[in-house]
């Protein structure tokens, strides 16, 4: 009856009846890796079905990429929906995949139990167990093959059928039998997803950017190197992590531009740290106002010694003076005439920079060139970089530039200074920028700021893209910090620091510096054209309040991650109220932020007491983290009064009530 | 400055700018194909963006897998977000896929402009524009690159800047560039997901199910396919698409079942049809009584005259007189005692069963026998197969059957009767199954009902499972009409046939049967183990109603998709109220459901004005097609009052008011 032609051989994978979808978390079907940092955990959901009604089984796979497939059981949740969680903890790349089967032994054990429990005869049933044990014990070999065949010979010949029936549907036979399943059938979901292991900072940093120029008593002489060691306790006492440098390396004199961005230079403008490059050298070099390369690996040491990882600025272009103009000509773009051509936004000129061209037809010597550079300074031990404008350069050179870094330095940190349409600035993370900089700068009100960060953690966002949350940079004042005095500075730090793990100002934030060119976020007498000396303890400086803020972040967990952010009720809208908390509670943050900085505002929170177990009518403890004040709350409805000329926030650490002697925390 | 040691290559492919990511529609990443039938549309989009600020180009890709692809340019929504539409009109696989660029030129062009218009110099620039359009020249070859040599001439040395300016941006030389683009560095979406277009019924039918075994008038003599023959008329009359039949093939002996599924068979009762394979034959045979191959073949050839397309039954299973079990005994499942094991669902037993094994040793030659019964069928004029239980085969099976069979017969249909888990069902709809039952069977309520099809019409599954709506099968007559009376079968059927574009009805719907095994769905007497002669005439019978609903679905070509159906307001939950319509608003469907068969319910609809564009101060025509009254309705709110004893449901269409001359149909 069948054909007598031969038959074309059917694939034997095509047999496998188990069927694996929709593999969560997972960024452009596998196409980029998620991220974490170390200890980080990766709860990953599958649906694994099959036909019919037989059991199944499905195990997570993961593996670091240089270290054996590990293997974790995954719990049936409904609907065919089964999950795991796995931790990473070494840097570098991990894949994780999930793999299912069928469970002929226990559906056998099912349908056994079912028949005998209706009372049909199920001796011809228990010798197929028993082929099954068997078929067990010569999968697992000694020891325990001995007390399989034995077990199997008992369903064969045991005492009795409802005494063979009970051994072989008893736990312990159960046990030895999922030791050593039946994979041969089983299928792999393919390809396997990617996490990409950061270092901490990557997902935990506060950020403060500072020109080392500027510390200098005198306008007219450059701060240095050394000027900045000097100056580290005071930024390491304030509690930040990573300490930020615009670029410094030399500066071109060719078109170089004078303060407030003129055209007309004068002989002591000390142009803009970004139009790199000089007969001094290159993106390799330190601008010698500022000192040697020994004196930045000096300071390089002094930071980590307290606390911080210097961030160098990786601007990838060069002043007309850059060495590269002169020997590697054909990297840049050239005019019909054969000069090169400056930087435009039409009809902007940037007459000071020379853009690099990126698919000049000797694209591959630049990019390994550049990437050079990167290797430069990780030699002399920067671990991370601030990337300028990454979006005008093109993804594919970022994902290999970064992917080449990596995997010879996997702690290093990446972060994307691109201020441009979402698509791109997401595309610059997947492509493998550990943080990027975000529109918080420019989102003021609460329901602009509820809709974008839930956007960035509530999404699928949230596994790759990383906020870096700054109310200020050197090119951004933004009107709410020019027109909302202190208070505005105080509350958008708050905002800043607790709704992102990653957050960051730039220096001067400190002392509420608002004055721009009218009508623009250019700050007035910018920095970027100019040495600017500061009193640092100026009156009314914020500096204690910042302290105040990183020593909670450092305090409190909750704050160290993004994920489980929630925004809640409050009936107020100049008044925006959320909450961080740990995976297991232990740590319950509530923020109460007034968005208005000139005017005292008062509500009433809806806290989430569901989420975290507490009845409606329980009392609980908040305790005020920034004046150290505690209040009993009872009872989701609770009032705050927030008056800007004091605090425009209060940030909340929520104890539930002593339930353990060993809870004395309670009151501590 | 560089190294000096040769450089890794870097793929040539990554310097390509553009990414292309989120191609939607694509299920699963690609791995299974979306559905239309010819005619059909797909719209597509897909994020396409690069660095920087460059213009691009998109281009929609498709071709049929056998032709050449084509294209149509892409439309820019927002946010880098694309989109184009195709239309299928073969039958079989269609791909698509996205290509971008940058489009060099035209940025160009626009920089041009602002320079120009800021007062700059710009004879550099048209010297770079001119060797633009020379390129494009090179591309174009004759006859274009004659008129765009002389453009790029008068580009370099034109009469003035600003002649040249504007000769340099005139839509003219704009249209030739974009018609020879330079797109060397273009990139395309891999790998391009596919679009099966499968025979109009798959994706809009009306199907009746009969056993011809029952079209006699003595239940001691079966009825022939020659009598189901003389009964097509009256099928076709009621305004049917197809005609499916239970097993044809000759019944075993072994273990029948009696009436009422007894296990004591006494000598009249036929057996059950899906008990397939006796002596006569197995399931290339029919059974005897029914009539011979040629009176089949007969049949298929007189249904069609009549409308009808015949759809058989393929059950894979056999019964234990089947051929197979003796020329193939090693395609089935074997007790240690080597007897061959009927079908359990444990501890229920079907011992006039005999399941295939689809993972036996012989696999390969038992899936060749089982594809070669299709083609058999099909060699006979079968174009649609009900498939039945096709959840207890493996998937990756059907995948491949039904892979092989549209190779060689694209106009195949097959109908998955799967009444299992969600992702199972959607599983054979994505392994290649046209079209599903669903539960639809067991949805009553307004909320279950409004659920579920909102599921299935506006989530991805709608691109790949058909629901095809049954309110009766022989195995299930639902709770709600065996107590709802006549009311329940004609709101039921109101529901299945606007709801889908697919649905069916088993034959007896029309006489409102409704005696059930008391406690169970199954029916009492079920035809499924007996002969039932019927009185087709019976008073009561709803054979005018289902005649009228068919003809309205003929008429109406919003009733032939799901995917423009939308539930609107009314503030009564036993009514029901939703539309469909088409694309073009040509043809514009309300229907009305009274849910309660006991009561008149009245309420008042909420009209979506706003899809239609009809204002709130508008009048337009409301017809009832079901009574072929006319209303004038003016405003949103409006009143119905649905009596069951009438009709339990009204379906308008709704007309909007005449606005030329050449509108005479609103009066028609």
């Amino acid at each position: 009856m069948t054909r007598k032609e031969p038959l074309p051989t059917l694939p034997a994978e095509k047999a496998g009846r188990v069927r694996i979808e929709n593999l969560k978390p997972r960024i452009d079907c596998g196409r980029f890796p998620i991220k974490r940092t170390p200890g980080g955990k990766i709860g990953v959901k599958a649906h694994v079905f099959a036909d019919g009604h037989d059991l199944l089984k499905a195990v997570l796979r993961y593996r670091h990429i240089e270290g054996e497939w590990r293997e974790l059981p995954m719990t049936y949740l409904a609907d065919d929906l089964w999950q795991a969680e796995f931790q990473v903890d070494e840097l570098g790349l991990y894949q994780y995949t999930v793999s299912g089967w069928i469970d002929h032994f226990a559906t056998w054990q099912r349908d056994l139990l079912k028949k005998f429990e209706a009372g049909q005869e199920v001796s011809s049933e228990l010798l197929e167990g028993a082929a099954m044990v068997e078929a067990g014990a010569a999968r697992a070999g000694t020891p325990d093959d001995e007390w399989l065949a034995a077990l199997a010979a008992m369903l064969r010949s045991g005492p009795s059928l409802e005494k063979r029936v009970r051994r072989a549907t008893a736990d312990d036979l159960s046990g030895m039998m999922e030791r050593y399943p039946d994979r041969a059938r089983q299928t792999t979901f393919e390809p396997p997803p990617a996490v990409v292991v950061e270092a901490a900072p990557a997902g935990f940093s506060a950020w403060y950017e500072i020109f080392p120029r500027s510390l200098t008593a005198d306008p007219a002489r450059s701060g240095t190197l050394a000027d900045l060691e000097k100056f580290l306790p005071q930024i390491a006492r304030m509690g930040f992590d990573v300490l930020y440098l615009p670029p410094i390396h030399p500066i071109g004199r060719t078109n170089r531009k004078g303060r407030n961005n003129a055209l007309a230079v004068e002989e002591n403008d000390p142009g803009s740290p970004w139009a790199i490059g000089s007969e001094a050298g290159g993106h390799k070099a330190v601008h010698p106002e500022l000192g040697t390369l020994e004196d930045f690996e000096h300071l390089v040491a002094a930071a980590r010694k307290e606390g911080l990882e210097v961030a160098l600025d990786i601007a990838f272009q060069c002043s007309p003076d850059h060495p590269y103009v002169r020997e590697h000509p054909e990297w840049f773009r050239h005019r019909p005439d054969g000069t090169i051509k400056f930087a435009e936004n039409p009809p902007k000129k940037y007459e000071d920079i020379y853009p690099l061209s990126f698919d000049c037809e000797e694209w591959q010597s630049l990019w390994h060139e550049l990437k050079s550079i990167v290797l430069f300074w990780i030699e002399r031990g920067v671990r991370i970089f601030r990337v300028d404008n990454p979006h005008t350069k093109p993804l594919p050179f970022w994902e290999w530039l970064i992917g080449e870094v990596r995997g010879e330095h996997p702690e290093t940190v990446f972060l994307s200074e691109a201020f441009t349409r979402p698509r791109v600035m997401y595309g610059l993370a997947k492509a493998g920028f550990s943080q990027s900089y975000t529109y918080f700068t420019w989102r003021n009100t609460k329901s602009q700021l509820t809709e974008y960060v839930r956007e960035l953690v509530e999404s699928e966002v949230n596994e790759y893209f990383r906020p870096n949350f700054f109310p200020n940079t050197p090119d951004i004042l933004p009107e709410f910090l020019q027109f909302g005095g202190r208070a505005a500075f105080l509350s958008r730090l708050v905002l800043a620091a607790t709704l992102s793990s990653c957050y960051g100002i730039y220096s001067g934030y400190e002392l509420s510096e608002n004055e721009a060119v009218p009508g623009t976020e250019e700050y007035l007498n910018s920095e970027k054209f100019e040495i600017k000396p500061r009193d640092w303890n100026k009156a009314g400086n914020i500096r204690a309040f910042i302290t105040r803020i990183n020593t909670i972040r450092r305090q409190n967990p909750a704050l160290a991650e993004n994920r489980r952010l929630r925004f809640h009720q409050v009936a107020n809208d100049q008044i925006i109220f959320y909450s961080k908390s740990t995976e297991d509670l232990g740590n319950i943050i509530l923020a109460a932020v007034n968005l208005d900085p000139h005017n005292i505002q008062e509500g009433w929170l809806e806290v989430p007491l569901e989420l975290y177990g507490i009845g409606e009518h329980e009392v609980f403890q908040v305790h005020d983290l920034i004046f150290d004040n505690r209040y009993l709350w009872q009872g989701s409805r609770n009032y705050v009064r927030l008056d800007p000329a004091r605090s425009p926030a209060q940030i909340f650490l929520l104890r539930r009530r002593l339930r353990t002697e060993q809870d004395f925390d309670y009151f501590m």
